[in-house]
C-alpha cells in the first residue's frame, strides 16, 4: 500500500486505515511524516477538546458521555486517551478495547489510547499528529484526554481549542488540582461526581479562586459545571458550555492554533537538529564527551558550545529547493 | 558580588550563597551558566537519591525521616522538592518554609522547592543543575523528590544514583503506581503507611510483578521495604538498603551518570540551537510560518526542513577557541 493510497483511505474515513496511519505517525516513521505532508491541507476543521484532571476524577466516563451526546447531535468523534503505561504491563492498562465499550459498533467514533512513554520526539507533538489524522479522517470533534499532573500532559490539553478541567470532591483533591498546575488552563471547570459530599464546597472553592483573577470586560469567564458522569447528569449543559465558548472565542482559537503550530515546529526543528548532530558526531564521540563530563574533565556548557561550533561549521544539508 | 566569589562561597557551604546560586541556575541566567562552569570540577561527590511515587504516598514525610537518619549518620543533606505549582497560588504550595520544619536550625540540611512549570529549558536539566550546586556546596547526599506521574518527573529520578519508589496501600493506588509507569525505574520499593490495611497485599503485588522480570545472576533485585514515615519505622532499614545498593552498583552508577550527562548535553544543545534559530529568523517570521501552517498553506515538515536549511546555511557562531 503506498502512502498516497493510505492517505486517500484516511480521508475516506476507513477505520483500519486511520488506525494504521496513526501508528505510522505515532512511531515517527518516514511514512508517517509523508502522511502528514499529504494530509495536512485536509486538516484544520475538527474541534479539539482537551479534557484533563487528577487521577480518579472520572474523566474516561465523562468523555464517553460527552461522546454519546455529540453523536446524538450528529457529530463524529475521535478520542485520544493519553495513558501513562508501564513496560511491566506491556501496554495501556485502559486499552482501546475496554474503552470502546459503549461505542464499539459505531463507525462515527474512533478511540485510540496513546502511551506517555517512548515519545522521544515529544508526547505533545505525537498527540497533536495523531489528532491531525483523526481531523483528516473527517471527525468533527477530537477529544484528547490526559491525566493532568505532568507538564507534558498539561501542555497537550493547554493548546486544545477548548480545555475542560475535571475536578472531583474528596479529601485532598482540591489541593491536588492546585498542585497539578491545571487550574489556570481551564476554559470550563467540571465538578464531577456532583452527588458526592463536598461537591458544593469544591465548586465554591474553584469559584473563589476564579474571583482572584481579573477578567477583561467581555472576556470568557470559565463556568463551573457539575456533572455525574455515571448517570449523564450535566453532560448536555457541559456540551452547551463548549458551544458557547467556541462561539465566543474565535480569536482565542486562532492564537492557540498558532501556539500548537509553533510547538510542533519547535519539536520538528529539534528533531532535525539532533539528526544533524548525529551525522556530525558519531555516537561513540558523544559518549566520550559525556564520559568526560562525568569525569569532570569538561563542563557541560563548554562541551555544548564546542559541539555547536562543530555542528554549525559542518556542511549544511543539501537544499532540495532553490532557496 | 562577582560570580567567582559566589562560587567560592558556595564551595564554603554558605547557605545564603547556595540559595542565590540555585536561583541563578534555575532561572537559566548567564551567571548561572558561569557558576556551573566554575564549580563543575568540584562536583560529582554527592550521592543522588531520587524519591518518587503517586500523590499522597507520604514522600515528604519519608524524605524528612531519611534526612534525620542521614544526619544521625553524620551526612549532610540537600533536598530538592519538585512541586507542581499553579500560577494562581504564586508559588509552591509546600513551600521551603513549611518543609524546613524539622531541620530548620540545622546547617547540615538545605531544602529547596522547585516549580515544575516555567522551565522551558527542561525540568530535568534544571533539577540536575540545582543538584550540582548542592553537590558543589559539599552536601554528601542530595535527595530529589518528585510526584511520579508525569514523564518529566519520572525522567528526573530515573537518572539518580538510587531511585526509591514509594507506594501506599489503598483503593486504586496499586493501579495508579502501574499507570504512572514508575514501577520499572525502582531500585528500591517502599510500601509506606505499612500499618494500613492492604499493605501486605500491596507488597505481595509488587513482589509478584517483580517475579515477572528476569534478573541476571548477581544483579540487583529491588527489595520491598515497609515503612511508617510518621513514626520512622523502617527508615533505618531503607537507608541500609540504599547503602547496599550503592556498594553493589558502581557500574550502574557510572552508566546513570553518563545518561544524566547526555541528557544535560542534549538539553543545552537544544537551547543553543534555538538561540541560533532566533538569531537567524526574527520572531515575526516564525509567527508568519506558524500562521501559514494554521492556514494550511504549508505543512509542518516542509516548514521545518525549510527553516533548517536557512539556519544551517547561516554563518556559524564565532569560535571563541581555535578548533
Amino acid at each position: 500500500m503506498t502512502a498516497a493510497s493510505l492517505a486517500d483511505r484516511v480521508v475516506a474515513g476507513d477505520s483500519r486505515s486511520v488506525a494504521r496511519a496513526i501508528s505510522l505517525v505515532e512511531d515517527e516513521t518516514p511514512a508517517g511524516a509523508q502522511l502528514i505532508r499529504d494530509l495536512y491541507a485536509r486538516t484544520g476543521r475538527a474541534l479539539l477538546i482537551g479534557v484533563t484532571g487528577p487521577p480518579g476524577a472520572g474523566k474516561s466516563t465523562l468523555v464517553d458521555r460527552l461522546t454519546a451526546e455529540l453523536r446524538r447531535r450528529g457529530q463524529t468523534v475521535g478520542i485520544i486517551a493519553v495513558d501513562p503505561t508501564s513496560p511491566f504491563t506491556g501496554g495501556a492498562l485502559l486499552g482501546d478495547r475496554v474503552r470502546m465499550g459503549a461505542h464499539h459498533a459505531d463507525p462515527g467514533v474512533f478511540i485510540r489510547s496513546m502511551a506517555t512513554r517512548g515519545h522521544l520526539g515529544g508526547l505533545a507533538r505525537a498527540t497533536s499528529d495523531v489528532a491531525l489524522m483523526l481531523d483528516a479522517a473527517g471527525k468533527d470533534v477530537v477529544i484528547v484526554e490526559t491525566v493532568g499532573v505532568g507538564q507534558d500532559e498539561v501542555d497537550i490539553v493547554r493548546t486544545a481549542d477548548v480545555t475542560v478541567v475535571v475536578l472531583v470532591p474528596g479529601a485532598g483533591d482540591e489541593v491536588q488540582a492546585l498542585k497539578a498546575g491545571i487550574m489556570e488552563i481551564a476554559d470550563i471547570f467540571v465538578v464531577n461526581k456532583a452527588d458526592r459530599e463536598g461537591a458544593d464546597h469544591l465548586a465554591h472553592s474553584v469559584s473563589a479562586l476564579l474571583s482572584l483573577q481579573t477578567f477583561a470586560p467581555g472576556a470568557w469567564r470559565p463556568p463551573i459545571q457539575k456533572t455525574e458522569a455515571t448517570t449523564g447528569t450535566g453532560v448536555v449543559e457541559l456540551l452547551d458550555a463548549v458551544d458557547r465558548f467556541r462561539a465566543q472565542s474565535a480569536n482565542l482559537r486562532a492564537s492557540r492554533q498558532r501556539e500548537r503550530q509553533t510547538m510542533r515546529l519547535r519539536d520538528l526543528l529539534a528533531r532535525e537538529f539532533f539528526r544533524h548532530v548525529e551525522r556530525t558526531l558519531p555516537p561513540e564521540e558523544l559518549h566520550a564527551i559525556a564520559d568526560g563530563m562525568a569525569a569532570r574533565t569538561i563542563d557541560p556548557y563548554s562541551a555544548a558550545a564546542d559541539i555547536m561550533r562543530r555542528v554549525m561549521a559542518s556542511a549544511p544539508p543539501k537544499p532540495t529547493l532553490a532557496s
